[in-house]
């Protein structure tokens, strides 16, 4: 249906100039298909109001189609804004209220980008990373706190329904593409999740008999990340190693400037939530210096979510087009950046 | 005392060649000061008797003054071993039981060693890696295993005990280096460990004021391990972060082929374990092809470790002026790579 609702959260810092233009570059691609309320949101509204997601805001967004991020977060070390309390009662609340089980994180080396790499070969390849699960879900807690005998835990949950969907999400991607799919975690240390995690690949497998399926754990994973990226094709993995490998694979194809996000419910009964994986960027705020490529990668993402991949595929190739002739040590305002790929799509 | 009683765990694959090197080089530069005892534990051991670690032998092992391990591991998915019951039930075990808590892991770009980054700079940290909590305790478990129902947990399990050892060692060593120390963890996800990690090195920090304190989650961590290791001093971390940054350490710095390490009990009421980072490489197994550096390495921090600090550089040295002559591609035997060091200490 059109038009889609959007929820935009421009954020913080960086957020709102990089959303402009991912809003500026999905208004030319597809007129008139998207309307956008915007919600003020983030360190800065927080520091202003003490709010930081309201239940109604969260019931009102929910109410929307998707939802457009930009970036969250104050000025680090802000002593007004208790250390993660964004990340976790804005971010990940968010991503568990509207279970954004599937973390879509696409990783491409784009021709023209210089990546910390010697030899990167050519990259391209996606992280599925489960999204509602695994360290991620709060619980766990401590005694003795503030003592010489405290003690902390940190539990990570793990369903076999939480991960049967996103394995399956994995699968049937790397059935698109080149058919190989990476299974990344710690099964010889985290046994009991690890190895529900094998067996539900191993039982999904059967149903795509082309796919080739490898395992890597998490640590052995960092070493090819940065020796040979180029065998990756789809890489499935939980919540926390996928937060570390997504950042890895992000710095070595050119760094996270670059790199957009797609928060999915592939059920679509809740909005899904597109953001780039940078931050908030608080230091070059407000001063036309972002790079806007990885908010608008993100808006091509959410076009594609719904169904317009031609328009996702002319978003990308403008940014690829505008990539290659970057020049090293250019510096174009970020609106500048926006326009250039707005004129190209 | 002298003589040192060495245990050796040459282990699997190429572990007792290269472990030979290891005695081999410490013979010459520290002739009469050690006596060792071979113990027979890994998977062919496993696979011949079925034991991994009988208590025995671990009391036996207890006794003697340090242990010298070569690698563990049999051949990849061999249906005869159980996956992670070698790691688990031997290498983990020995961590455990004896109270290695400060695993030590010097990372450095040698000169000559091709690096896979571009610009890799100059690379010289050690990691302090918590040995004996976090996610590494085997806490946890499932339920309605292998249904649909499935839910499997992992509990990581942090005391103030724990981790104020290993950060006061870590402020020690930074204090003797660059003194710089770098906190890695999650703290914005894993509140509850990630609090306590932060409170203790402020605590501990207030004792080490020529020491400059820094912190990056994991996620960016990964990030400034391809793009800045230079920045890098002393990290202290948790066990399943320290895993996972040491082997991107030790590929950024040329491959797990040159990392040593050091599983120490700095207190001495237990022996102090000191192994290559590698593994045993099956495949090439038995036929001199394996690169005894780490092991080597791993033996001129054991010599360290009982205050042969002269005798430790020496064999340092003559790593480094060995890997400076190494020709690209040159292959030369296990033995002749341990000839060759130990020619030069
Ligand atoms: C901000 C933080 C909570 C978040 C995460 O850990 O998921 C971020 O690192 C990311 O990857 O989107
Ligand atoms: C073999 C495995 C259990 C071990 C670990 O995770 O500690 C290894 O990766 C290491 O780093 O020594």
């Amino acid at each position: 249906r059109t038009p889609i609702e959007l929820a935009v959260i421009p954020g913080d810092g960086i957020g709102p100039e990089v959303t402009r233009e991912a809003l500026k570059v999905l208004d030319v691609v597809a007129p008139e298909t998207f309307t956008a309320t915007h919600y003020s949101l983030g360190a800065e509204h927080y520091l202003t109001t003490g709010e930081v997601l309201p239940d109604e805001v969260l019931e009102e967004v929910r109410g929307r189609d998707a939802i457009l991020l930009g970036a969250i977060g104050g000025k680090p070390n802000d002593p007004g804004i208790p250390p993660g309390l964004l990340e976790r009662n804005l971010l990940l609340r968010l991503r568990f209220a509207l279970d954004h089980h599937v973390n879509l994180r696409p990783s491409r080396l784009y021709p023209g980008v210089a990546s910390p790499l010697a030899n990167p070969g050519e990259i391209d390849f996606v992280v599925v990373r489960e999204g509602t699960e695994g360290p991620y879900t709060g619980n766990g807690g401590s005694i003795r706190q503030g003592t010489p005998q405290e003690v902390a835990t940190e539990v990570s949950l793990n369903t076999a329904f939480g991960i049967e969907r996103v394995v399956r999400d994995a699968f049937a991607r790397a059935d698109k593409r080149r058919k190989k799919l990476t299974l990344v975690h710690k099964t010889n240390v985290l046994v009991h999740a690890g190895s529900m995690w094998w067996r539900i690949v191993n039982e999904v497998a059967e149903e795509f008999p082309e796919v080739a399926v490898d395992y890597l754990h998490i640590d052995a994973a960092t070493i090819f990340m940065v020796t040979d990226p180029a065998r990756f094709d789809v890489i499935v993995t939980d919540n926390l190693f996928g937060d570390i490998i997504t950042d890895l694979a992000a710095a070595v194809t050119g760094g996270i400037g670059l790199a957009a996000s797609g928060n999915l419910n592939p059920s679509r009964t809740t909005p899904s939530m597109f953001e780039p994986v940078h931050g908030s960027a608080p230091d070059i705020a407000g001063q036309q210096k972002a790079d806007p490529t990885a908010a608008i990668l993100s808006g091509a993402m959410l076009l594609d979510f719904f169904g317009f991949a031609e328009g996702a595929e002319r978003i990308e190739q403008a940014v690829a087009a505008d990539i290659a002739e970057r020049v090293a040590g250019e510096s174009r305002p970020t609106a500048a950046i926006g326009d250039a790929i707005a004129a190209r799509v």
